[in-house]
């Protein structure tokens, strides 16, 4: 009964899924302690009190509007909140109606490229990606087009980007801090790009929109800047999410920020909030929306995963393991000790070392460790890197 | 920028919306209390006790893993109790693994069709219908097949299904209590229905699947019920929200219920589960889900929505409005006193009555009334109704 490329998407194995799969069998044989599960991106810290204190204030009031409908953008006073928030951080105009609150980042991805994509129209990703990037564009019939980045820094090569921009090109994801890579790409890097795509704009007279995908803007390490995409491009859209910065992922909740610059922005808001609408998101969640407008100044503490970060790439860069040093997200993408990431990855679990194949990010020959597990988890989980990285020498 | 199709839908008028803006203006001039708004949908009684102490109860629990990532179905505890209850109130067996956890019945929707539709596939939507709907339907790549109702009754004309079958024909989409009319589906016709999908799959060796869109099952009066179509249908599926019958819209909370007599219905709930993650929903919002295991046995009292029909119900019918009675939902669904409705529509904004247009919901010649308004507004707006039928004496 079901769609014929729903089936066939069904059939291609999901590495992160077939991983998590892998580890329950393993911790049903060796008990959870003894399995390292490096697998999944699912943030570990608690949230911020003051988000449980927002909760706590938001379900004790009598507020009768707080679980009704608002409008389709999300309540207007959060909207404001989130833009001045966002100005604060940018020096960038916002107000609220730059602003639609979203079913996180990832229904709000959906929504700016259902808003944008004609049948056919290109979308650039830069490898290794977010894996979901290549369904949420295949949604809204548009076509991935992936354009590798320089594998020592894991930042996009302009120049390899202008020779893959067609007059079909309508977007260009960014995702900086990157997943799985943890790099966060430098302003150096975002200016030339801005550059290639103003002269191919004018080549083919086209608008091309840079969705910047920042859901880990706020997990950065030795006091890195993640340089804003609102000042350096013209055309440009943020799609964030509170799952990381505030530790909700299970609430859903994100915005899109759509910049002022962009030519006829009230009616790419309209698309936008139409979008929100007929996709079936209809609208954020409400109450989590309020308690966002409560912490906007808050974040997890990012303390606890830049310990968990030095442990983990110190003793990886220590074994011979060629490894980006991530400044920001909580994720390492380490090369492979074998051309075969697949292989590799397999022979890990010998050590339970649950890894995913950079395969799965459009990128073979590298692993991601995702270090969202607790530091005895880590620690227990050396002696087993080690063994592995002893079968190489 | 933005894509050339929602460029044209946005260009279409909204009813409800342009209903909502006239509002506005006439609130401006008048103030609230002297326009009779019944244009929108939006559940003005609270949700039950129970909901607001389960939301307190679980925001004051120190659970580490409230509003993390679950899986993509949801929590099987919740979905454990969703099946139970549906059960219990269908005779039907259900469990969990017939359940996944929407964002609200829109979303539920959406991910419903993703996975059955192949492009060009035809989805059957009786008129009067929720016109939403066609851009569901639309969003991923099928066809809406409109099929008239009676419209002394609003109950679909099962010969007539009949004849707009085809072997392109995917789904069928029910929706009782429906919208816009109140009107509940009798099982006879929906037993007469079932016959005629049975013998069209028959004919050409195809599986039609019924998605039955029941936001409004526990907004019924006098005692009606609700046929199941769990029952009826081998090929069924529910798709529900609490948004009605718990006064929850704004927290985007459903689910999809699919028959276990479905052909490979493993198959179809990995679809359902891998569209409602691709899709970009990801999970329903985790606390609310964790709010509706707690209060499934609940709803919103009916009784004072009752009393608004009533009080509407009568006086239109004592002014000469032609009304199926409606048994559930809130809505009121009058044939028009002249054949233009929007005309007419237009003509009762100048006794501050905000209505909505048949033409809206594929049936023009009607107007809907919302009744999710105070009952002191509906007392005062009974004098504006009968000067407007003056007009038409």
């Amino acid at each position: 009964m079901i769609s014929r490329k729903i089936s066939e998407n069904l059939g291609k194995s999901s590495w992160i899924r077939s991983m998590f799969e892998e580890g329950e069998k393993l911790r049903k044989i060796h008990g959870a302690e003894n399995v390292y599960d490096f697998s999944l991106g699912n943030p570990d810290v608690p949230p911020p009190k003051t988000v449980k204190e927002a909760f706590r204030k938001l379900v004790l009031d009598e507020d009768p509007n707080l679980h009704k409908y608002m409008v389709n953008a999300g309540f207007p006073d959060v909207r404001e909140k989130v833009a001045a928030q966002l100005q604060k951080e940018t020096g960038v105009p916002m107000s609220a109606q730059n602003i639609v609150m979203t079913v996180g980042a990832a229904g709000g991805l959906n929504v700016a490229l259902k808003a944008l994509l004609n049948p056919g129209d290109e979308v650039i990703v830069f490898a290794p990606y977010f894996v979901e990037y290549l369904s949420y564009i295949d949604n809204h019939g548009g076509k991935a087009v992936i354009v590798s980045t320089n594998l020592d820094t894991f930042e996009p090569d302009p120049e390899l980007l202008r020779v893959k921009i067609t007059s079909n090109t309508k977007a260009v994801i960014i995702n900086s801090p990157n997943n799985p890579t943890g790099v966060i790409y430098s302003e150096d890097v975002l200016k030339k790009i801005s550059q290639v795509l103003e002269d191919k704009e004018k080549e083919y007279g086209t608008a091309i929109c840079v969705i910047s995908d920042e859901p880990y803007n706020k997990l950065v390490y030795d006091n890195a800047q993640v340089p804003s995409v609102l000042k350096i491009f013209k055309n440009a859209m943020v799609v964030n999410s509170y799952s990381k910065s505030l530790a909700l992922p299970g609430e859903r909740i994100g915005y899109i920020a759509a910049s002022s610059r962009i030519d006829e922005i009230g009616l790419l808001m309209s698309a936008l909030i139409y979008c929100n609408r007929t996709l079936g998101f209809v609208n954020a969640p409400a109450l989590v929306q309020k308690v966002i407008g409560e912490t906007l100044e808050s974040a997890v503490d990012t303390e606890e995963y830049k310990k968990r970060r030095d442990v983990l790439y110190n003793h990886l860069t220590s074994l011979g393991f060629k490894c980006a040093k991530p400044r920001g997200a909580f994720y390492l993408f380490p090369k492979a000790l074998m051309d075969d990431d697949v292989e590799f990855i397999k022979r890990a679990l010998k050590y339970n070392l649950l890894l995913v194949p950079g395969t799965g990010f459009g990128c073979p020959g590298y692993f991601r460790i995702s270090y969202c597990v607790s530091m005895k988890i880590i620690e227990n989980s050396l002696p087993a890197f080690e063994a592995l990285a002893r079968e190489f020498r």
